[in-house]
This record gives structure tokens, sequence and C-alpha cells, in this order.
């Protein structure tokens, strides 16, 4: 009925990427899931997890642009700059976009979209791995 | 203990809609779940599923006003432009907004608080209906 | 399987507060639980539930600045101006910012990151205690 463990994302550039498969790959037990809900919960306070577009790859250049508006490096209010001008703007950009997402289980596969992707947003400049916990929910045939 | 369902929104025009019983009288089973929890998982890219005020229709048209501020269209780094100027801002809209929400049931009902209802974003200026996929989940008595 | 109670905050200043301890002191049921989810849902429109840095207390300041810049009193499209100038804006910024998070359980704890806690966003110049009704789901053995 409960399925959980840990699914280790490779390190990104700063922006935006599309993780669906990446995420998939370490969920093989999503095959045998007839109905059911699968959480992804990613460990950190610099990176984010959403849902997009995932045919165009314009659409993550555009994000990372807007969101660079939105949360601009040196705000003359930060306080927190010890640890460079990209660690605030992570901060507040992981608050608007998230960081844990739930998508439906139907027939073995997750319920996206025809459009939709999972997206991982790397906010800081040089970052290592990512960690998401995944936590799979199903009905006991 | 799961329960799955398509559930149809009709079309809307661009903005935010009050849609908590559109959405409620396409869950009959509501009725008897004691106490579970209720997934809405929006699968598009270009509308957005989020929890507001649900009295005065102001607070509708002034998020649309201020959301158009957030992510205004023809912004000259865009460049996800093909399908029209509202197509890149509907996606950065439902990013901050979110596709998803969960709910708890109490005793039958959605546990929302006496002022929060269901928003619809519809983020395009012509869309069509609007899918949500719904997942309940409850004790089994 | 599923166990829910409301749990309440006490009032708060406006700006960003760390209530992880303050939440989990309400939840003595956690410690027996090996593998779950816990939801936590604000029954508020003028608040917000986010996860962010539980480290360092400049990043609550920063977000409140940050926030305050992303929905600001007083735009002069506003319509929604009846029960005060920091009305609207907190409504913006729990959409923003979300009112319900769902963090994994592992080993009888929120599986949360280790800079990661939970934040009580106060949007309102004077506000209230807030109810979160929280809804923990586990294997039963």
């Amino acid at each position: 009925m409960f399925f959980q463990h840990r699914i280790l994302l490779k390190p990104k550039t700063r922006g935006f990427h599309l993780v669906t498969r990446e995420v998939v790959q370490q969920l093989p037990e999503l095959d045998r899931i007839n109905i059911g809900l699968a959480h992804f919960f990613l460990q950190h306070t610099s990176a984010s997890l959403s849902i997009n577009e995932n045919a165009d790859p314009t659409v993550r250049t555009d994000m990372e642009s807007h969101f660079n508006q939105l949360a601009p490096e040196n705000a003359p209010y930060y306080k927190h700059t010890l640890e460079g001008p990209d660690d605030m703007p992570a901060h507040i950009k992981q608050a608007l976009l998230g960081t844990e997402i739930m998508i439906p289980i139907s027939n073995g596969e997750l319920a996206l979209g025809t459009w939709q992707g999972i997206y991982l947003g790397e906010h800081r400049d040089r970052a290592g791995g990512r960690t998401i916990i995944a936590t799979l929910q199903y009905e006991q045939e």
C-alpha cells in the first residue's frame, strides 16, 4: 500500500530541466500499480519541483529568464547574502514554485496530461545532485 | 480505499473562476467518506488550480489584474511565442499557482475553511474544457 | 491508516515564522509511524504554509521584504479593498505560496531535508490563531 524510497537526480546546471524520465526510471514499481498516487518531495531549499510544458525547450529558458526577474539577485533589502548572490533568490524561487508534487497513477503510469512533464528548477549556480523522497500509495489487490 | 475518475470543467473565459460547486457535483462519492483526502490534478499546462477567497468576486478580478503584472505578455526575453502572446504567461502563471491541490475530507465534505473555495485559473484567451483527475482516498469501514 | 485532527497555531505577527516544532508537538502519533505521509491544510485565505530554510532568521525577513514587492499594498487596480490595504496582498501571497503541504514520514519523523522547515506566512497585520487540518496516512502493521 505504501512504497517509499530515495530518487537521486544527477547534478544540473542552473535553470529548469525536464526530469520526468530520470524520475520514472527509478520507479520500477509503477508498472504494477493500477490506481494510486505518487508523491515527490525534494529535500532541498534552493531547488524546486513543478509541472510544466514538456515539448519546447524554450519554455525552460523563458522560465529561467522570468524567474530571474521575479526573484532578482542583489535586491537592496536582502540580508541573507553570506552564501552568495544566487542563494536568497534560490529560496524565493523554491517558495514560489514548490518542492513537492503529487501525481495520480493510472494503469501503471503517471497520469500526466499530454503536454505535462516534471521540472527540476536548479536555482543555485553550482549545485550537487538532488534527492527526492518518492512515496507511492496504491490499492492492494 | 481509492476512488479515481475524471472531472470535466466547462470552457471558461480567461481569468479566475470559483469552481468548488462544479467539482463537488461530480463527486457523489464524497457523501460516504468519513475521513480521507481528495486530490485534484489538472492535466494542463496553461491553467491552474488553487485555493482562495470564495465570497467577493473582486478577489478574482484582482487576481487576474495582478497575475497579468507578475507574468506580463510580450516580455522582451520570451522565446516561446509561436502559440500567441498569452501562452508563455499562461505557463508561468500555472507554475506560480500550481496545477494540483489536496483537500482533507471530514464527515462527507471537503474540509475547506469558511472562506475557502477552489479556483480554476484559466490563463489562455480561448480555451476549451479542462480535465481534472480526482483521486479520493479513504478509510474502509 | 488515517489519522486526522486540528492543529492550532498561536497568533503571529505579520511575516514568516518557522513552525516545525509547534506543528510536530501537536502530532504525538508521528512516533509510531514507520512509513507514511503527513498532509497539512491551512483553513485560511490570508496566510500560507510553505517549506523553506530553517537556520538563518534573515531568510524569513528577506521573504517578507520580497513578497511585499511581489504583492504590494495599494496597487491602483485592486478593487477588493474594503478589509484594508493588507487584505488583497494577503490573498495573492497565499496563492503564490500555497496553503497546504504534504511531507513524507519515515521512521517516526517528518522526512524533511537537513535545512528544511515549515513556514507559516502570516500575511495580515493583525490576525488571530490559525487552524491546520493534519491528516496522517500510514501503513497498518
